[in-house]
């Protein structure tokens, strides 16, 4: 079983996290996890704070030598504009008399698309401060951070992810378009969309030129494949083992995330029964599929096959020409809050997407294959995969 | 904290299901739970096993005189066709001269589109047979027998839910279509696909003829509405405290679901943010929203307006024209088995989907209420909904 | 992960347990359950209920020709005494006429040391009987049976349990005596108190004929013995991952026990620091230890010794000479309900204890080990064993 | 549902813990929780680590202006050694001709009665020095200061904490000695052993300066109070919810814990029934108990009296005439490491316990009455009280 929380608000001093079940043995290093934090800043169309915002990492616990120890992971990520939020944030009280004029002003309208209003009824809150700061995107990089750490664990047994952008609004990679390989990863991070097709990405990138000339914000779609998966990661006897059903959850739990697709979702919803699914041939001892319209998941199972899944993200809330809310002060209808100048966040929720299916993947493996060494885990997947009855 | 868990194959006895942590004094009846597992067998185009296939509901545990104890509630559903599977299917032992015959023959053809295949990999048997009696949809009775006593959970806070169809392989409900409210659900179950549009219902019809005309099958779209929810369920501050994540894994662990959306879901991302987001006005002391494309969820919360799910499902992976396979027990090339002759069972799907929903925000309402009585359960949700601030 | 639950009442239809997780392959039989069953019913001081009281055990589910499929298992224990329970405890509603005399009448008096009183306050009823009917101990038949699958599972890995009776009231086994060991189960059940000390069950039996003749009841303390465990279930680097904790809460979590330890418990805190551990030595290859005082754990992990731990029971609450209470109807003082007249009950609570031990202890197991085969779990704990270096 | 976990090294830069799930609205202070975490250190007979360890506090997250948002909580304790251990428990890679020299020194002769020799061989390691780090006590600053905030959430509710020491190795505070109450904790803390038996503290100080001048190390027992509890936090309807199962892991979790009591706990087993419990009877509105040999719990709920509940901790296994291991990378007989030179941590280990339990009866408080905020919890509470039937 692997657990994991994260903790910190958007403009707190830093955003913690620990990740507890792991075995022992994991390279881990600030590079990596600072690599996969570098990405997530990546895209076209991100706005000033992606610029400013330097991730100071940390290790504080659960590594030694460049090894996870099998103890509890701890990671913190600095926020580098804590000394301007100091007085707004200070978990300790702090003057009344200072704390009630700029920065840390009540922000009393809340903004539509955003956790704002209902956080605030829920938590008891007659300003939007208290949530918004941990509803916001920023958090994303605690995941990023433990994902990094999970796709370790899952390369040292073979396994390798890769994430690409498959729509920004209405822009779409064509139905059928080859699929990106891990050797592809780093032209994915270079192109400005993180899209796979050339003509495309270029068109996503007059799309976003367009949406921002128009004071206008885009959504999109991203896919993460996971290559290199054993067969039977999760399971079909009772509803919540099923590898397909942990993923959904796992990407609609990211930030403005609106649908999730297993292989070709919905699409596949209009197929008739005959073409809908992955017929099975034998090539010497290997029994093999034809296709991977399912996306590499059976009686919510890995197959083996490639894993592939989508998540869909809404624009961005924060629209420049602000949306209509109302001032819960006064009554007043008034303009939402403006905080952020992203266009199109899709690119990064790409690599969100990636820890987080990273993640649900490194569980799957702990509970099929247990240990509490990369050895371990790693010999009884090899075993595993050696019994596996071939004709 | 809500658990339940079902067990039961197929061709088995029974199912039988615990749900454990619902406070006491929730009206539980026989008749109750037995109209949900009929209006699981609706729907047109479903095969000859859903006509004989009776439910034998029994009550074990966790109801007195008609309400719930605070106890954990068991349930069991008879198969009433186990006279003719009690060699196939016995716990004990029976004589291997009589098992391998007929009825119980090694199934070595695994069907494409269903668990078999990887299901033997994983739990390391040469057939199918021990993989497909607990992956078969059979278990989602036991499912909507759970979710007929968290929905009177609900209803007892006035919460209401509706299911309907949307789509039918590629005839689909208009965009913009009237939503059915908790009184439409009577003609919805009397509809033959349960959808609410009766021209779409009518061409539904017809696709289904057409289908099993051609020996093919068909999936589609269903959406699940809950109406009367109060602001507030699930959460922000964790991934996996957000109530759309919660319904993703909910609708993504029904078998043969491919997709899950939240409200506009996918359609939202090909929008531009001013046009995807639900404004927010001011009526009298409430704050209202001018529309609802967010599905009623923001942040991971509740909004307290209309919430709407759906969830995608592929065709039946059980094609008369029987898709090609390998005979695990010879290497040879094959035709699939094939049991069952649905065309569609995505009306069923829905109820199937009502029920998960139902299961969530049971505990979505625990989690935030508490509450071992009913009437605790409600003066809480009640005294939180009168402290909203309003202005 | 293992999970289970249980339901039903004292005098409902019947028992009702699910337990998922296990692999597939591992034998289970109706008789070898039964086994356990009658066991729990053993012990010299047992009252009537014990005699007349059948077991009726069906299996619902997740087994096949006597062995285990990897689905959840189902299993029913039926209640033979129910027709004459059936107005009282009828899941459906009564006639209100019939449910006000005799048996179905309110018990307004709660009995001291039972969940009677504060559980009425819990759930708001205003009578005992909703409380008391799942309170009875009678629920550990439920939890007997499913230890019995999962003692079946870890006796396919060679990790075999032993309960026995320390002491009875104030007699008790001397320090030092000899431990059962595995072979010595037969003699155990059949001694009258399952004491493994002739001359202390001598003295436990006369005891038991005491608190007999004047009228009262008895506690105790039993041991569970866990041989040939390997090193290294639980873990030292979370709290909740400690196999003491677990077994603390496990045994605990019977009705009636006040008091657990690990090993020689609180005698070893009176004990200095060099008196107080099992010191290292080795012997060919092999590392082992002098002694075993800290009952087999260190840091929280199984040592590869005897895993020993205790539970400390209660005197049965039902006491004879009923103990002083209030009638809640009328506030006035009242003797206690007395319903049952077992003089005491520890040698079933060893059946328990040990059935809640086997549970813990197949939990670790597959949290180190993995598996979803026999095969699998069986052959990931051989690699690991053979992998452990030694000089 | 709340949920905690805790990282770091015992020389590693840093502890870090975070808890997730507590309402907004908790007063948090940096003072409130190093005072707790000064109390950690108290006690006559602690060793030099405890005087120059300075505990260096830091909230991350989740705490704004003195109260909790809501969001998950983050602590950092930072370890004031940290510069001179920098090269032994880096998380990077250090030069390997460093790392051999000195304190970074493979600890090749595990310590019995410590994690070291069963980590080694769980997670594949030839040293103990990755095990002890984790396995150490300094852990439990953490959950110290975890602890602390969940007290001041309890506190909020009118439900306050004591911890005592009952005894150290042999003696003890006289059966039916006088309890300490809320207000007597600050003569606690300045009790050399947290006693509150004056006469009993004085031979407790004695016993250690014996113990020291042997060369030898102590146990005891120490013994948690909660008072102003509300009825009916637990329950009986199942195992993993009964509250006394739920302390017992809790306490059972501490390093060093053998033994768990709720209430007179073993010595009932001695008693006859008709003097083991707790009678009933009603002044006025009310009904009372006549003792608290139960220690505050009935069917696994807590009752409404004081809450009572002991851990007992065997003496320090790190001996200073040293105890008899083998060097595991020559396969010789050799003392065990020495590192570090308590001679008795019960006091500390009443403070931990007191988090311990701090952290249960926050989970269960929330378990049942829900709350996002401090006032919505507490209006729960209330109400609940106010509506429990009294004649």
């Amino acid at each position: 079983m692997l657990r994991w929380l994260t903790a910190g608000e958007s403009h707190g001093p830093e955003l913690v996290a620990i990740i507890e079940g792991l075995p022992a043995g994991i390279p881990v290093s600030l590079d990596s996890i600072r690599a996969d934090l570098a990405r997530r800043k990546l895209g076209y169309g991100r706005g000033s704070r992606m610029k400013f915002e330097e991730d100071q990492l940390t290790i504080s616990g659960g590594v030694r030598h460049g090894e996870s120890l099998g103890s509890p992971i701890a990671l913190r990520i600095g926020n580098t504009e804590w000394p301007k939020w100091v007085e707004v944030m200070s978990p300790e009280k702090v003057e009344a008399t200072e704390t009630s004029r700029g920065r840390n002003a009540p922000l009393t309208r809340p903004r539509p698309g955003h956790a704002d209003l209902v956080g605030m009824q829920k938590y008891g809150f007659d300003e939007a401060r208290p949530i918004l700061e941990r509803a916001s995107a920023r958090e994303t990089a605690a995941r990023v951070a433990l994902g990094a750490v999970a796709r370790s664990f899952l390369g040292e047994l073979g396994i390798e992810l890769v994430s690409h952008t498959l729509s920004i609004g209405p822009v779409r990679v064509p139905e059928g378009a080859a699929l990106p390989k891990p050797g592809d990863v780093d032209a994915l991070d270079a192109d400005p969309l993180r899209c796979f097709d050339a003509a495309t990405s270029a068109r996503m990138v007059a799309e976003v030129n367009d949406a921002k000339h128009t004071g206008d914000t885009l959504g999109g779609v991203v896919e993460v494949l996971a290559y290199n998966l054993p067969p039977g990661l999760g399971s079909h006897v009772h509803w919540d083992r099923r590898l397909d059903g942990q993923l959904a959850q796992a990407l609609m739990g990211i930030q403005a995330i609106k649908g999730v697709e297993i292989g070709d979702g919905f699409l596949t919803t209009t197929r008739r029964g005959s073409e809908a699914h992955d017929e099975l041939f034998q090539i010497g001892d290997e029994i093999l599929r034809s296709s991977d319209k399912a996306g590499g998941t059976e009686g919510g199972m890995s197959t083996g096959t490639v894993l592939r899944v989508r998540a869909g993200m809404k624009p961005i809330a924060t629209v420049p020409h602000s949306l209509r809310t109302v001032d819960v002060a006064t009554g007043e209808a008034a303009g939402a809050h403006h905080q952020r100048s992203d266009v199109c966040a899709v690119p990064a929720a790409g690599v969100v997407a990636e820890a987080m299916v990273a993640l649900v993947l490194a569980n799957s493996v702990l509970e099929k294959f247990g240990g509490d060494s990369i050895e371990e885990t790693r010999r009884n997947l090899k075993a595993y995969l050696a019994a596996i009855p071939t004709e």
